[in-house]
């Protein structure tokens, strides 16, 4: 969709004073990083708004797929974020004015916004991100030190951590945020970044195959320094 | 709010195609209920819509409180339904006739609805239920056994239902469906009921009580037959 359109028919192709954001989570070289769109010298969440003609979870599915290219990926609804003055007025006009577009009160999108966060998680080797209309390319950053954001969106990146930390103690959906083949030891270093804590590594790796959910494969890693660990990947169903 | 100033004023007063609706649990006598209104010959979880000046978590806190008289509760975020078809125009038009109220297809709700629902642990004992505009006196329904339901009612009251089952097993939750004294008996049955299974009661009482949270109050339970239990209630804070 270009600009002028977005402008001219948005109140007619979207629901109003509703919002999706989506944290995506990647990890490479033991960081957790997210994708950020940068529009003037701050950052912002991949978002977008709910096609009339679309459900919610199809709008996060298209806004994922249109600024990482992942038809498919872990991405669970994160929570709403409902607050009765969130409205982002101000920003959308500095926004808006630092980037030489017309900015107008009465602008369509220029309200009050119910935003329904979503986060995912993804293999990083397998996204190829893309700008959207508003915003230039996409970056990761460290999930840790993440540079000034618009909006409440620190606190939405803050929701996601929490919630990762809190599904990976109950599933193993860390997997996600790996290449298809992994070490031992590199799923052990990833639940300890997520986790923030050291986690015994004999008892994790115990735990991890009781689950019964890999295959070991014949051969090793050798790429790593020291011992070379095997590899392995998820079981294939049937 | 009377009938009319909903019809002619809603659309200034609610944010557009936002609904809320509410699973209210209680339990009583061993069974898990449901709070739910009548409209004619089905039934209908507890909602409304999401004032202009009301966060979103302050609408779902005056739902409930309207339809309970609860201040407060344990009320959490539950899911989003979000379907594009998510449009019950045909069974809003045949509530409204059958309770003899005009129908007009321009009525400004007549459209599609994205909902949040939300779920509320309540103490039954403390509620006192009060009927809605357009629907009669609430009452409480087995949730194991539910009536024909309104809309996607009944997949939202199992959502909350497979969200208790969760909840319990990770939280002491459950405490907020029973009276403020209670003995292990019962918070071992409750347990019991709300995750389906049996629960060994030796292992469970050791487990509860570790978790240091309960106080054994000087006296014993003695309307209940057989052997009198200990009465307990969650520890004053500091």
């Amino acid at each position: 969709m270009d600009i002028q359109r977005f402008f001219d028919e948005g109140e007619q192709l979207f629901l109003p004073h509703l919002s999706i954001d989506i944290v995506i989570v990647g990890y490479q070289q033991d960081e957790l990083k997210v994708l950020l769109l940068r529009f003037a010298k701050k950052w912002i969440l991949p978002g977008g708004f709910i096609g009339r003609q679309e459900s919610v979870d199809e709008a996060a599915e298209r806004i994922l797929k249109e600024r990482t290219g992942l038809g498919q990926a872990h991405l669970k609804f994160l929570n709403v974020f409902g607050d009765k003055d969130r409205n982002f007025s101000g920003q959308w006009q500095e926004m808006f004015e630092n980037a030489g577009f017309p900015w107008r009160e009465d602008l369509w999108f220029n309200t009050r916004y119910v935003t329904l966060a979503y986060y995912a998680l993804v293999n990083m080797e397998e996204t190829e991100t893309k700008a959207g209309i508003f915003f230039s390319q996409p970056a990761w950053h460290n999930l840790d030190n993440l540079p000034p954001l618009w909006m409440d969106h620190a606190s939405i990146a803050a929701a996601a951590q929490e919630r990762l930390k809190r599904d990976v103690s109950l599933e193993p959906v860390a997997l996600n945020l790996l290449p298809r083949q992994f070490t031992m030891p590199e799923l052990h270093q990833l639940h300890e970044k997520i986790l923030q804590q050291k986690l015994e590594r004999s008892r994790f790796q115990k735990k991890m195959l009781a689950l019964g959910i890999f295959e070991r494969l014949p051969k090793l890693k050798t790429d790593t320094p020291g011992r070379n660990p095997y590899l392995y990947r998820i079981k294939e169903e049937g």
